[in-house]
């Protein structure tokens, strides 16, 4: 079975008007007028895929075409909303070709055993609303629902996910947790290099690498860069230099996989003649390993606290993530796996370097991912980039693996 | 002999109202009207002092006391002007003390061989206009004037140096170079601890060390920090890392005196998940030996180079600042030192770390720097301050050194 890919393609298309930046790229924060306006879309077109529609109380949007026999669904699904000049697939892709593989049953008239439900989960990026992956959490029911219901934009602190659900009319009635699913695919794009530079047409997507994100504020002293002798100064920005740097070699002589990232960086007064007072930077630390993120963390946190201590600096430390690595259903991988293979596609057993709405619904059914490669593995970026070709195969796998969850 | 330390103290109270900020700090950046006003009072007190007033082209102001003999005089001085959230010693010290010997040599009645000058430069600090030191740079000819003259200001890039010396009335006849000078002191705040943490009165200052700033630009390329194998990132802000602690460690480990700082830091696109494609680092390089300097320069920047080749980054340079080390006149330096003996004060002889316009002038004639203690070393800073027993011990030393010269 193969979806309509001219369909699919002209539907990616028509998405990416609705918040469309620059040439190919898509700007549609979660909660915002453009979410309001392709949900509306998702809906007509729910509706004119003859799915019953459901919205619960975080605004996740569920489609539910029936099967033959009255048991939980079968489910595809992922995101609509995008990051702050972000792409067209990174989100709308799974949610696309779930409605394709929908589709594709329909013209083909066929009845499945079990229903397919497909769904379009709230603020995935979390870019405007913390945390992330807020609906597939709360459908998880792994957090305090009134507490995500309050959390403030940080655009605008007088607008809360609460208000602006009922804002946009997507706060529903449906209790989080109120639906139970059978299993859960998501097709997403790659979002990393791989899968391009190996040459391989699919990812069957293992696990979820753990994240931990921590930020570092290092208080010294300001002095004079020609007055001060070395043995006065207290450099927050030198003492910086060696953390950083450190991390960046441990991961690069572990043994194991782990990945560190210090993307975000200052320094105080930041003046080019005043030794640094305070330097602040983050560290995103990565790995498939539970243990090997903990030793990772805890071993470049001992060097932190020498490095601090050794130099009369002071230190804070702010845990602001801690996503411990989520193992995804071996059955269901090995299927996504079997069907690429049967479709004639290379496939490659991967875990995931980004955190995914399929991660929190591990916790609800046997759930996995299929990954298509992105050019250059750019995403989160208006250059963000997936060949039809590679699209084309991604929807066939979703459709083919979901079919046969929804007729065993 | 010794100054009036009351008039001393009510005169440093008196400029320190113009442009006053928090508690004692002081904010008169150059060409502003509350330089003018800082002039104007100058020009008063100067006037009253006996001293037939000078202005130059570039606005620097001179006061001649003569002498019995009608050769060059003997200059004292300093600057007015202040950074932007300054204090009240840097630079009104050294004028404010001038005059008060020159006022004590009054109250004395006393005639000296040779005459006296006080010099109140434009623009020491450089942060409106460039370049710093512009007053004495041009005193000793070693610019362009004209160049410096149409140097734009960074608020306001309609103005001018000229513009807005003719607007505060201090465009001058005076041609810079057609003053010549004795020999030149300049009393001035230590900016740094070394003084107060030795308890030392008196710095005797035999040079101002030279000065290399460079900024780094780092070119990587942008990845998500969770999908990206390491072998397939540039990661920008590792190697800046790598860079900044070598640039530490070698000055650390350097058998001759040498500093570096690295002040000011920044990350493109500064996002915690992504891996940085542009890092920007200044290097603050100085040394009291030239091949020391160069020598340190010479090593970070080919350690840079390995770093850059051997991970497939591009790296900018821009060699912002390069000024040699400047020795002063060791008569000068040792009468400075004498005097101080004499006074029964404690005396250092030591570098300045950082730049003075004593610094220019003495490429014009014999010159050098008495330095007092600055409490924990903090200069350019509202909370600046030095004790009053060191700036009546400053200014005794620079009266007496001044009237030995001004004798032989």
């Amino acid at each position: 079975m193969k979806i309509n890919i001219q369909r699919l393609m002209q539907n990616i298309e028509r998405y990416a008007q609705i918040g469309k930046t620059g040439e190919i790229g898509v700007e549609r924060i979660t909660l915002s007028d453009e979410d309001k306006q392709a949900r509306d879309l998702l809906k007509s077109q729910m509706t004119a895929a003859g799915l019953e529609i459901y919205v619960d109380e975080i605004g996740n949007m569920i489609g539910l075409r029936r099967g033959r026999q009255d048991v939980p669904p079968v489910a595809m699904g992922s995101h609509l909303d995008t990051v702050y000049q972000g792409g067209r697939y990174d989100g709308a892709l799974g949610v696309l070709a779930g409605l394709e593989a929908i589709q594709t049953l329909n013209d083909e008239g066929i009845e499945t055993e079990k229903p397919i439900a497909l769904i379009n989960f709230t603020n995935e990026e979390g870019v405007n609303y913390a945390p992330d992956m807020m609906g597939s959490h709360a459908f998880a029911q792994l957090g305090d629902l009134g507490k995500i219901l309050a959390s403030q934009s940080y655009d605008d602190p007088t607008k809360s996910v609460d208000s602006e659900l009922q804002r946009i009319g997507y706060k529903g009635d449906l209790k989080c947790g109120d639906f139970p699913l059978d299993s859960f695919i998501e097709l997403h794009i790659e979002q990393g290099p791989v899968l391009e530079l190996e040459g391989t047409d699919i990812g069957a997507v293992e696990m979820v690498q753990g994240i931990y994100w921590t930020r570092y504020t290092i208080q010294g002293q300001a002095n004079h860069a020609g007055t001060t002798p070395l043995q006065y100064r207290k450099d927050a920005g030198y003492a910086a230099s060696e953390i950083i740097k450190f991390a960046g070699d441990y991961v690069r002589n572990s043994p194991t996989q782990i990945l560190s990232t210090v993307g975000t960086i200052s320094f105080e007064p930041n003046a080019i003649n005043i030794v640094p007072d305070k330097a602040t930077f983050t560290l995103d630390l990565r790995s498939v390993n539970l243990e090997t993120l903990k030793d990772g963390q805890e071993a470049i946190d001992n060097f932190a606290n020498d490095i601090i201590q050794n130099s009369g600096l002071s230190l804070e430390r702010d845990e602001m993530v801690r996503f411990s690595p989520v193992q995804f259903d071996d059955g269901v991988v090995s299927l996504i796996a079997d069907k690429a293979g049967e479709l004639g596609l290379s496939v490659k057993r991967m875990p995931s370097g980004a955190g995914h709405d399929a991660q929190m619904m591990a916790s609800v059914c046997p759930t996995a991912m299929v990954f298509v490669p992105s050019v250059n593995g750019i995403s989160h970026n208006v250059n963000e980039f997936t060949k039809e070709e590679d699209l084309e195969n991604g929807a066939n796998v979703l459709l083919n693996a979901c079919f046969e969850l929804a007729n065993r």
